[in-house]
């Protein structure tokens, strides 16, 4: 990736040397596109992370959605929005029919260019349970579109331990682990138990009662006694795939 | 065990039959015995129930401790004191000479009788890790105390599974299984999934930051994906250990 | 039950004496059946436990529940699958006839063989409030579907003390008692002084306002000044029934 | 007791009829007798409430209590001061020898000629076990202090019932109950289900781990399934004998 | 009311003297009536606490509650059902008709004979803002219900102080107080401050945010610096006005 | 503004003077306007604080909500009703066709004159993320309505830190500053450390999992390690532009 | 004050016109002092906010606390440092005998140069009770070396209205009010309701049960149903100070 | 590092070649150590995961750390210990003098061995204010002594913004980032913004009131806005060094 900081200084550098005056640099320093008057699209972000810029569908309405949408696409960027309902969806796609839906994850994807693989090895994302898939769904689209080889473990909690130790090669074939779970979010301390590899662990709001939405399991992966587990918000699929390909990115 | 419906019965049929007045018979079921002004004592409790009363010694002061203790050593039963600090203990010690002091669980134990075998098979006491000892040691001496023969199994917390996977022969020959975890307290599911037990799971307040005191545990326990746990307070070692007893003793 | 320890060293024996190569081996131990793409029935966990598998109806699809039915069934178990909505089970019993729905417990059973009583004495199912019966009838029904006898007290709580003082025989005659309530959950309290067998408390989400959603009762239930008592989540009839059930069988 | 409000309409009268002029009238109403420059004493509350003003100890210095006190005393009011720990006590005592120290809650009280009963019954401070007696015998002293006939139920708990069911009449006598439990809180209900007297519950922090420094016993006695309950803060003693005081002189 | 104690008392007399044998002796004890399978319902609660029995309709099928309803009725009580929907209710009137259904408070009321004053004196209901009226209109209608003179203030919350100072006369004349108040709930705290009648207060889940559903205004009515402040469980107003009613009675 | 204080003051000269009596004073003084039977319109408000009645929309129906407006517009204020569904709106609009409906912050305005700027200078409003639009409309338009001079920064996040950084001269300009935000809510502390004008943050709902409905956000701004913010509500743009008004106004 | 800003734009003016290298506009621009290797002192605060630096006392050594006033004052500042505890304080006066200790909110102020009156009015500090004393001092005196006037109205809690009733002049007369209140902090909400100046809350952490370290009184202000009244942190005077310094500097 | 599976695969192939009888296999796979009575020590933990066990010493004697760093130190390893008081560290230093003591993180480390770097690049520990140095420089001990190079950021919170502006090329450097802070944790966010590489978000206890020992920060960084951030417990220096050093050995 290339190094924004360079930009910068080299800006600062020409502001000196007189081929900019302080207007230009101001102006080439504003590099957001306003999308209406509801956004600022960081179109930059690239440049200065190498990662795609993401929509948080909640809260914004299906055009507000379909207008971002457009505004990264015309920007030459693979776009995505999470958590859209399907009634959202349905209108963006009704204007933007080039984009993907992916409905148990419930994500939109405008992919910009042919899928390159950017990693240095696999993402393994571990799912405790069948009902845990659109959070693990949504880790393994998101990684993919991110650049990164996606491997699948589905439905291989802690109440049948042979599900997961059956398992170990895959554990060790990766180069980082995601692993959603929900309930007492048990299997995280497992599989960090099992490998050497880093695990994003991501609490689901699966389970009821004491569960409470998701604490029970955000706080059990908290506290694993096993270290290498660092946790990400509650269904938060999409943080745990963003900071898996920084990770996997390293060279 | 005798029944004390039995005994009311009857009470109330010598009422019926003239053997007893209706006073005589209020009299009878006056059981408790007055300690000091502060106290209640039910030293009917082991008719009604089958197990001695236990002093919860926090809140109370030494000689208060000393004074139930007495009177239900005199009514002729094993007596305990749980959660009596080392300086309470020796103030009650210095009363009482015959008393046993447990300093890891910080338990007192005034045993009356020779020690009875009471139970169909064995109590498994399980510790996840070092720091639980405390509250794994109440539950295992309390559980002697009352009648049943017990073993443990220490320091075998999930980050290392194959500690647990290797003692799976303990797991099988247990009636009835007391697991003490802190931190995120996963060993109780873990536990479960590999047996047909019963698993009387304790939460520990071993742990720190977002252990909360035990609240982490306790929850993981409560939501365990693996059937066949229930939950216990934080630290209630005791109370553990009184159900383990009541299912080891059923016949 | 038989011993799946003993059949993993019997495999460990074959293996050394030629009679199983190493792929052999492991392929016999990976007894789980993948039942779409989005589950891992675990077929053996009966061969483990004893106990049928049971299916988290909350956040699967009715499709994917009548897979998993099948599945199990044709694996000749006995399949039940909890919390279920009234939507879901239509569209399962549509292409699954020989299902029964229950629906205050909201149960799907589809029952191999007949009914067979596999515990050593009476499960005795208790109820504080009439709007607690969904959860007890998972706890009964679930007990029933396991091989339990089960009897049932209704509407018994504390308000009217008298409800559950008139009905101490019951308490005293079952092996294991289940005691569902909301509110402040005190019912688990009281029939734990008056019995001698283990209760298992559940506590259910009735109630408003500081109840919380069955926090209150949880509460209560796990500090209950009887002891006597271990818990389960909330409104976990179900794990109640699981626990009561192990219980029961011991023999 | 005399009617503030009269005494507010004759003061306005008097400043209509010229009686007083605006200045005067404002300065009648300055009631307030500012204590050093760390208290507004509000020596008019006997006035408008008929109760003593009573200083909470805690966050004060010895020196700040004993002015307070002496400023009270001064007005001829009965002074208490709760929450004060044995130090502080003993300072107090130095420079005011004619306060009484009551060692178990903690209370200082300066009492102002002889004592009067002013209620129209009985008051029960009911206590469930020998822990809560800090808390109970704070109730029962500031009930005293305010000029009530006090009767005391000690350690009736509900893991033995028939403690309590044992002193109904007690129950029946009263003109108000008060109860102090930790733990669960479960006697509340029990005595609220056996009465038609109000009850003023009051948590305790007696208890660990999921006793959360008495929030269950909180939680528990907010949501008790029997009416006729209301409830303090916890370790309120002086709350609900303020509260009992009220309802016991109402005529 | 008449002494239920007594009751008992005669009937173990009637015991002793050979007019009733053991069996009949419990037969009359057992004073319940079931209604269906799914209720015991307390009809000689009116005996013990000279209060009817109210129905929680929250979790009851319209035909349960009808049920109950018939039964209390059918029993000479005058019978109540709270928290019942708009939906439950019209199903309860098609086949219930004499019953009157309040839509504010969302009550159902079936009277049994005609109003009678059993309070000694006023039970005043004040509230704090206009959407606090579900809930103060629930206190008034079941105290008006159980026998008492209700007078009401509405919308006089802290925000204009004037609107409750101007009140102060309605606050003496009152024997007992019921607040209703959602968002910081500091009405309480003023209303106590101004009068001397005993003050049940009734957080109410309106506000937003950290209102928390009814949680600050719950914290700060236990907390109300002034005295002489009791508190029930959030939106509550039957259990309010169920207390004020044992107040009002005493005489 | 005009001060309250002195009309008292004057009101109270001219009782002692004799140009009022006693009750023509109490008159006077009551200036509310009952509105139904439902509400006490504070129509004194504007004299005492200078500032409109704002009617809670939410928990009053669309015939109160409308009743309160006309009221209000009738003594002459601009009236202003918050947490309006589109529902009620559309049902008020149909009696009060001169309200003006304001769809993103759910607010109706009944602006009663010209507009009027009462500020001594600007109010910035800046918001986080286009999902935080709907609490940020509420400050801006409410702010407009009470007389001020507003400004607007949309989607300026931290995380893509320029985007503010490039607004510095927005931040020096502004007199009071409204900040906007969900999730963990950083904006407030890092906008605080660019001015030295007062921050007035809003947490808003926006979030999921452990964002707690806008808890996280709350705290987060609670705990600014950059001083110069004070906080109100989740979702209380109200609140903000109420208290910015005031802020602006001093001379 | 002068513009930090308008420094900026200087710097960048002369590096355009080549007065300054890169280097040096970045050496300028590095305005951070280093203390030891474990404190980066922003001396160059005063010039972007026109406020001193404040040392947060907690979690520092005596010796670091003294590094850093040493800095500051060397850097021309007038130093604070709060939370600082007696101990830390007399080492921290051992070696710098210059600095004032404040011990009721336990604060060391190093003061450069004589006071200076920097505000358009006067900031009024307002407390509820004795206990809350050290956080309002705190307030007051933080205010004080910020350059304010300050008034103090100390123990005018609403337990008693007529204290503060009787002090509106004074809330009339002051530029911006902070209310310190502890258990259910209602005073904020009277406070605000009788005023139009911006009131600046500050829970704190006086009172127990479920006062909760001051969380009752944090929520109660938070819902403040008197509008104009922001929030800081439980205890937090200093904040509170800070704020209303912001407010009472502008012109 | 050697693959653990490996080894177990070649220790299944020696049983099925007959160069090991079962015992002798069971026997090499029982590779823990147990020291007293009290722990079971994972002296195989470096084959499986290639990183040292680390003792947490909170909970935990000076007498079994010390009995477990020598039986880690006899098995070759570089040994730990974090949260160890000062009391318990010197009573271990006197039995074992070889080991260093660290006192601000409160870390015992015994060396095994020389210095080796085995990370691909540099781990940056960043810390938002010198109060959370012991959890910082836990982290930064906890990496070194794992092998990787370390750099430090001190005191660079986003109250002074630039601070952490003016180090962007040190974020650029590191290979991946820990941050630890308190209060409201935004550095988080912040430090996320300006890279792309991975952030591992440490909360710390610094703060007071509404900050909850870590909780607001806590919140904040699972929450933040800028994704690229995953957390660990509060105040887990060693969790969060403990992964960085995984990332960092990915090669």
């Amino acid at each position: 990736m290339s190094d924004p900081n360079e930009k910068l200084r080299a800006l600062l550098g020409d502001l000196r040397d007189g081929k900019l005056d302080v207007d230009e640099a101001l102006s080439q320093l504003q590099m957001d596109v306003t999308a209406g008057d509801f956004a600022t699209v960081d179109t930059s972000r690239p440049l200065r992370t190498g990662m795609p810029e993401v929509i948080y569908g909640s809260g914004k309405t299906a055009p507000q959605i379909a207008h971002i949408l457009k505004t990264l696409h015309a920007a030459g960027q693979t776009a995505l929005a999470t958590r859209v309902s399907e009634e959202k969806a349905a209108a963006v796609l009704a204007v933007c029919p080039e984009v993907t839906w992916h409905p148990v994850p419930r994500l939109l994807e405008w992919r910009h260019g042919s899928w390159e693989d950017r990693g240095q090895g696999e993402v393994l994302v571990v799912c405790a349970g069948t009902s845990d898939l659109p959070v693990s769904e949504e880790a393994a689209v998101v990684a993919e579109a991110f650049g990164n080889r996606v491997r699948r473990l589905t439905d291989v909690g802690v109440a049948g331990l042979h599900r997961i130790l059956r398992r170990q090669e895959a554990l060790r074939e990766a180069r980082v682990i995601i692993v959603c779970a929900g309930m007492e979010g048990a299997l995280a301390s497992v599989v960090s138990g099992l490998t050497d590899r880093p695990v994003i662990a991501v609490p689901t709001s699966v389970g009821y009662g004491a569960a409470f939405g998701g604490i029970a399991a955000l706080l059990g992966m908290l506290n694993s006694c096993a270290p290498g587990v660092s946790v990400v918000n509650i269904d938060n699929g999409f943080g745990a795939a963003y900071q898996a390909s920084l990770i996997n990115r390293l060279t």
